[in-house]
Order: C-alpha cells, then sequence, then structure tokens
C-alpha cells in the first residue's frame, strides 16, 4: 500500500551516493548518534557506506515523491561462523523526521534480511542516549543485550555509553 | 625479563605471514572459538589478519626460540567517535598451550594499546562455551558487558551465545 506521500525503497544504485551524501553528511555531523567521524569526507563517506561486492553489503535508498530521504545498509554483522546475524544502520533526513519513515524503512530491511535468510539482527553503537532511536528498536521488538561504558564522544555530553541491541528475525 | 624458554613478541613483519598461517589455520579450523570460516584459504586469511595500512591495524607476532607460535592484532573497535576503545585478537599454538603464553602475550598486546592512546579494550565475540579464554579474560581484569544469545554455529555444539568483554585500560 502506498500513498502519493508516502515514501519508497529501493536497492541503492551507485549512482545514487549523489543523493545519499548529503543526508548521510547532514546526520553524521551533529556527533550525536553515529560514530562516523562528524567531519569525514565524502570519499571515506562513500566507501565505509556503500561497501563493495566483496562485502556482502547491500545499500538501500528512501524516496519521497522521487527525491532520496534516507539510505540503510545491511551486511552481516561477523564473518563466517557467525554470519547468521546481520547488521544494519539507516540515516534519515531530518527534514522527514516524525512521518514513520524511519519505522517503515527499518521493517523493510528486515524483511530483506528475512528473506536473505539472516537469523537476527544485531546493532553494535547504538548510543545510549539517542532515546528514541532506542525507543524505535525496542517498539519493534529489540531488546538490549549489551551496554558498553564510556564508548561514545558524544559531541556535547562527551563520553557516553553505546548498546548492544538485537532480535532475532 | 626474559629466559631462554620464554616467548618474545614484536610487531609483524608481511613476511612472517608464513610463520602465522599455519597457526592461525590450526586455530580456526577447529570451528569452536574464532568465527572465521574453518576452511577459510590463505589469501582470504591473510586480508582478515594481516589488514593493511588503512585499516589502523597492528599484528604481533610471539615467538619461542624464534618460531612462531602465536599472533595477535590491535584495532580501534569502531571508528571516529568510539575510536578510543581497542579491539584485539589472539591465536596460539596448540603445541604453546598452558605455558602462560597467551596471557603474557595479551598484558603486552594491552600495554601496547594503552601506549597508543586507547582508553579500554573490547571483544566482540568471545564464544560463551570457550571457558578458558572467558576464565582468562576475567583474570585479566575484563567483564562480559554483554550476551548476545545463538550468535555462533560452533561446529559441535551448535547454535551457542557470544560473550562481549570489555575493560578499561
Amino acid at each position: 500500500v502506498r500513498s502519493r506521500d508516502d515514501a519508497t525503497f529501493d536497492v541503492a544504485k551507485p549512482e545514487n551516493w549523489l543523493g545519499i551524501w548529503p543526508v548521510f553528511r547532514e546526520v553524521v555531523s551533529t556527533g550525536d548518534t553515529y560514530v562516523y567521524p562528524p567531519e569525514i569526507d565524502e570519499v571515506s563517506a562513500r566507501a565505509v557506506w556503500m561497501g563493495d561486492a566483496a562485502t556482502r553489503r547491500v545499500t538501500y535508498v528512501a524516496r519521497v515523491n522521487g527525491c532520496i530521504v534516507g539510505s540503510a545498509y545491511l551486511r552481516p554483522n561477523a564473518p563466517g561462523l557467525a554470519d547468521h546475524i546481520a547488521n544494519a544502520g539507516w540515516i534519515v533526513s531530518v527534514s522527514c523526521r516524525g512521518r514513520g519513515i524511519g519505522r517503515r524503512f527499518a521493517e523493510f530491511v528486515m524483511d530483506k534480511a528475512r528473506l536473505m535468510g539472516y537469523r537476527a539482527m544485531q546493532f553494535n553503537a547504538v548510543v545510549s542516549t539517542n532515546t528514541g532511536a532506542v525507543a524505535l528498536w525496542e517498539s519493534l521488538g529489540f531488546r538490549i543485550v549489551g551496554t558498553v561504558p564510556e564508548a561514545f564522544r558524544h559531541r556535547t555530553l562527551g563520553l557516553t555509553a553505546i548498546h548492544i541491541i538485537h532480535r532475532k528475525l
């Protein structure tokens, strides 16, 4: 079901990076939710977010009325004997927050992960002070399985804890 | 202090891979302690273990009487705003177990990590059934900060939990 204003989700093509990069920069530059260096340059950001064929990583885009407003990646959380657990990450433009795009995007990627045979999903670095994200994940059936003290250098709050969050798929 | 039989520890040179690979294969092939694919080929193993200049990864070797009997790596556990926590891993030949080499090697790498400015050390995939390793880490001041259920496909025990283990440096 899709209304005119709804976001659509697709696998990203390499040329979509031009549309993803402004969102990535916007999200990362605040230094309060993602570990990526806030001043990361475009070439490094592209390598980190888009990956390559060798990494078993898939990148997705979210569009509203054809404009890229977010992106996600999906990959094995670990190699070999632990590669049945997926890792994923999302970025959504601040201009599109509060419309439920992040939640639907998350459900979209979780479905993709199930189809690929992943049996669970794990996030390794959910900043504990990012209470909106923690609440979103808990509402989607995830739970905190671990907490690492002083693991994130929050731009305004200093050293804050990071949660490891997990759910079966 | 170093007796004739003691192990020595040094930064690995690229050509040391020839001596590291047999130890890596021996340790990984059992499929009960490391996530690396048990049948991993040498080229993939080298890429995984030795890293490259771009990865901020340092590899070490342990020698006994000049022979390589183990190796370790040290790297940031995450990029950017979380790169003050180190991640590390060790392999020691079965033929040299029980001599305390693993413990001294761990202390050596922890010292190196401190000198590099890391403020803590974290392991993301300590197999819960590897009780010897868990006991070693706890005796060295680490503690379990999280546990992921069914995260490791143990070759003989099936799905087992993985611990996330951490200590400040």
